[in-house]
């Protein structure tokens, strides 16, 4: 039977899988990806993951693998709640929810926000799996500028002042896709902005930690604490197949996430969260975090010096000092979803830019590239092929 | 800053705290839960855990703890899938879906069918957990009448009849919170239903391994396989903090569960899903099945024969052959909120049946309670003690 018809309206708005059909390639034998947002499991601690599950069952015993509240595992909230005011959040246990990812965290929040119609302002480009969290709930976007400093303050004002704003999303450190951070002295000026205007930020910062060089940048959090909702995650300090979000937002909205999240999965994984609370209250986090620093330091050198050395003139690239990613822009009118398909004959994957924006026609010339997942000499061959290919379509 | 007039009209419709409220004080020092609807931490295989939680390490590393497809585990979707054909639902592999928990499953369902105002026919008194994914999707709930057999199929036919309804949602094995079962005859009767009007039914299977006496139901799936999502869950016969659900559905609504659930979590918790996988590939669902039922069976006859022995004339309650709840049902104008608020004095919890039907009004005199948390001299004495609340009610 063809049940077609009876999907909601939402669904056939939805359209999600234009990126899906393209990344399938990618899983091919020989394929060298600098297409993923994935850690290396070389960043995982599993000798520690290891130690601390058996410390789980002594300590927590069942209750390990009971249900627990919705809000989160008691024990990882107190200790997050620590750990969060170590970085200048400073926030009770009750105040942390934990949610099963940051993806988890923005469902959550656009189911208790959003109402069909309702206006988000989110930076162009911005995070592809927000767009895929915010789009089933039929929000319109509004594009805010950014530049190699981030988001541009007065163009979330302009944002603000013209249109009814839901909340404003933003990746300010080591943004997804572009790794572009926003400055120091940006970030006042968005926290003056937010305050005056009364608006809501959404603060999603999975990569802050990842910092290979220069000096680290507060939160926006820190500055507007009460106008902004901040979403952290351990996916790329500790591992992602734990699916452990962290969310600190103002009373009201976290109180409707929470019986939100109820009818969703009732909880994130019980044994997930009881492992993820030694870790950090373990201060084994803090012990980890170099040791990933050193395993990406290498990655991403290696990936700005071969763009450097290998990559057409009339391209830039982005110089982030940290994260996952560097964003590359080729001269206009280049179609880099037709270069994707000659790079994948040649066994190298990335993901055109494109996808990032939510208006079609944009991006069109951009490409996001991962150095994470690929060894230093991967990486170098990987950069020469692309640009070689480049250059026989330019 | 108060962010109410921020939240989504769907937010304001959900209203769902009620019973979260009336609950609160079950967690009270002293207390007596007949309220939950959760197994007992006995049940849970702790050692056999222990053990798979080990060899998870050795046999997957890393891959457990990495991002994995939103589909669901792979060895766990492949042992699932051998499983379901062992009890008649004849599946490959691809066509079973691994969701965070019966919650994950539907949500996604929901986010897929439900446009706001779109009708579903759910039996009345319904899952609670049910409501509240559903509700969040706006839809109008019509009712489906049961008695002590289940669902009745000329109430079916009647609304499917009468009504343009996007799914029938049901939970035909010991159902909550009523325990009941639709009998095998009926089962025939729906399945027919169900195919000559060309509906899908939403088939929720948390507790038919649970049976304590008498004979096994056939799923109605195995009767009505195109036209049937089929649910199930890991959560009553292993371990609920894992947060496994388990869903069969037609191609194109399941396609798009995916999409959905990518924008909701991601994907489930690698390293549950890998536990899972090893358990029940592994043969040890099977071996375990024996130990919770023997656990269950004294608690499940202790409360029936309470009940029998202490509760006043007038009352009714289900005689479920397994499960993990019994219904009752007092004279016509008790108010069994006032009631709870009585018993609870005495430190004794259980739900006030209103709550699971949809519509005010509806169950007034009803109540749930659950079996599978307390001991059997527990168990007695509660039971004469909420006798001892009526009576005076009376």
């Amino acid at each position: 039977m063809d049940f077609t018809h009876l999907l909601s309206e939402r669904t056939g708005k939805m359209g999600a899988s234009a990126i899906r059909e393209i990344l399938k390639v990618v899983g091919q034998p020989g394929m060298v990806s600098l297409a993923g947002g994935i850690p290396s499991p070389d960043s995982f601690p599993m000798e520690r993951i290891k130690q601390l599950t058996d410390k789980v069952f002594t300590k927590y015993g069942s209750a390990a693998f009971q249900y627990d509240l919705t809000e989160g595992f008691t024990p990882l909230r107190e200790v997050m709640a620590v750990y969060l005011s170590q970085r200048g959040i400073h926030v009770s246990p009750e105040e942390v929810t934990i949610q099963s990812g940051s993806q988890g965290v923005l469902d959550s929040l656009c189911k208790v926000l959003i109402s069909a119609g309702d206006k988000i302002a989110v930076e162009a480009p911005t995070y592809l799996g927000a767009i895929q969290a915010f789009k089933p709930y039929e929000p319109e976007f509004v594009r805010i500028e950014m530049d190699e400093d981030g988001l541009i303050p007065e163009s979330l004002e302009d944002v603000l002042k013209n249109h009814k704003i839901k909340f404003v999303y933003t990746v300010p450190t080591f943004q997804n896709p572009t790794g572009r951070s926003i400055s120091l002295d940006r970030r006042k000026k968005i926290a003056e902005i937010i305050i005056k205007y009364g608006a809501l930020l959404v603060e999603d910062d999975p990569y802050s930690n990842l910092r290979y060089s220069g000096d680290a940048l507060p939160a926006i959090k820190t500055m507007a604490p009460d106008n902004v909702i901040y979403i952290t995650t351990l996916s790329k300090v500790l591992a992602p197949g734990l699916r452990i979000g962290i969310c600190v937002a103002p009373e009201v909205i976290s109180r409707w996430m929470v019986i939100t999240k109820q009818g969703v999965d009732l909880h994130t994984s019980t044994f997930s969260q009881a492992i993820a609370a030694e870790y950090v209250g373990g201060g084994y986090l803090e012990q980890q975090l170099p040791n990933i620093i050193e395993l990406y330091r290498p990655k991403h050198a290696a990936m700005l010096s071969a763009l450097d050395k290998y990559f057409p003139p009339g391209f830039t690239f982005s110089r982030p000092e940290g994260g996952m990613f560097i964003w590359a822009e080729g001269p206009k009118g280049l179609d880099m979803e037709k270069i994707y398909w000659k790079a994948i004959k040649r066994n190298v994957a990335f993901v055109p830019g494109k996808y990032f924006f939510t208006q079609a026609g944009e991006g069109l010339s951009t490409m996001r590239l991962n150095f994470t997942m690929s060894e230093v000499v991967v990486i170098e061959s990987a950069i020469e092929i692309l640009a070689d290919v480049l250059k026989k379509e330019g």
